[in-house]
């Protein structure tokens, strides 16, 4: 699947995911790729069809673009629910449990979602996975000591890299923290591994989205598909 | 016991604090009243009897006074080993399981704390209880989404306060976080408390310092005692 093939099925899954979106909602808009064609959509109805919403983002680039619309941006802080976020992921098995921060926004992302009613996930089909770990985990971390937290995952065999700029420079998040990526390879037990990395002192947040969401659309080349997550 | 009756406890368990620091030794400083006593006699031993030691700091207002005084001060990543760190705290109870924090440097303070070989608290008396959670414990969040997490302790019965400064706005700490203090009144398990908010989305880290200190000298009116951890 080359990048133009790829972008379509994006593309799909952004669309298929605005029609979640009606008049008079708080929406939770995510960030990323995948979520750039939702916020397009978005945008398009917004100006052609008068949709009316209020948006919530989990980043300042995903802000920049709605509000380059005409999109009423709010805090999260500004609003007491919001009724359904949509967001993209780097890697989701059929547990419905991903990982995300590909895009070095995961803190603000699982703020978001923690304070939805609804979570979404739009992706295409090369982020539909068995099990989790190929795409390497992000981990925020505070930046006063984090050369011992990179110690202390290399010492658990956890594979870290601190993640670069082009330049060379240590990625910042929006919260001014740093990101640690695990190249586990793949994640057996993913909750055990959350509960481990979150008791780490230094760490703020991981990437890992266990039971997060209950419906994911994927953008496939026969069309969206819309997984639902049966209750348990 | 007036405030110079407790300073004269602070200062003695200060004094006692500062034999600990041998030539050569990387020391983690803490902040606080009872720390900066601490500091002032290091301060005193490196003027007048050409102690010699390496100092990491846990906050911003620690660094600057060592430095008065010509302390080498480095910053946590660079060093690889602490070999002893020494802090006050809020509250500590038998069991050595402590609240820190009233001064805003948890985080600091825990991840120096982690990087240390040795940790050691130093506090008046007033500060050794049978039950820990009279001292309200001061959480550290991020302040993207700090209402949602102010409701959620609420909602789980916490008694949470923001921290405000005396022009009222919230308190900053040296992360640019906020701090959530929880009036809960006392606390019967603490491990299980640090479990929770630990796992709650935008807590950075709390200032329940369990099994964290093997060595707590008390200032007392008869003279530091030193308290020791048996092993278990």
């Amino acid at each position: 699947m080359d990048k133009a093939q790829q972008d379509a099925l994006k593309k799909a899954a952004g669309i298929e995911g605005a029609k979640l979106v009606k008049d008079g909602m708080v929406v939770g808009l995510g960030t990323g790729s995948t979520v750039r064609f939702l916020v397009d959509e978005l945008g398009r109805r917004t100006q052609e069809e008068a949709l009316r919403f209020t948006g919530v983002t989990t980043s300042r680039r995903t802000a920049e673009q709605a509000e380059g619309y005409g999109i009423r941006i709010v805090d999260i802080d500004d609003v007491n629910d919001v009724d359904l976020t949509i967001d993209g992921a780097d890697e989701v098995d059929k547990n419905f449990n991903g990982i995300k921060g590909g895009g070095a926004a995961l803190l603000w992302e699982k703020i978001v979602n923690e304070a939805s009613h609804r979570n979404v996930w739009i992706v295409d089909e090369s982020k539909v996975v068995d099990t989790i770990g190929a795409f390497p985990l992000p981990v925020e971390v505070i930046p006063f000591g984090a050369k011992h937290v990179l110690k202390r995952l290399e010492d658990k065999g956890y594979k870290p890299v601190l993640r670069l700029d082009a330049e060379g420079r240590p990625v910042r998040t929006d919260e001014n923290n740093l990101i640690i990526d695990l190249h586990m390879g793949r994640i057996d037990q993913p909750k055990d591994l959350a509960e481990d990395l979150i008791n780490m002192v230094g760490v703020v947040e991981t990437g890992l989205f266990l039971g997060r969401v209950n419906t994911v659309i994927v953008g496939d080349p026969n069309g969206p598909r819309i997984l639902t997550k049966s209750e348990e």
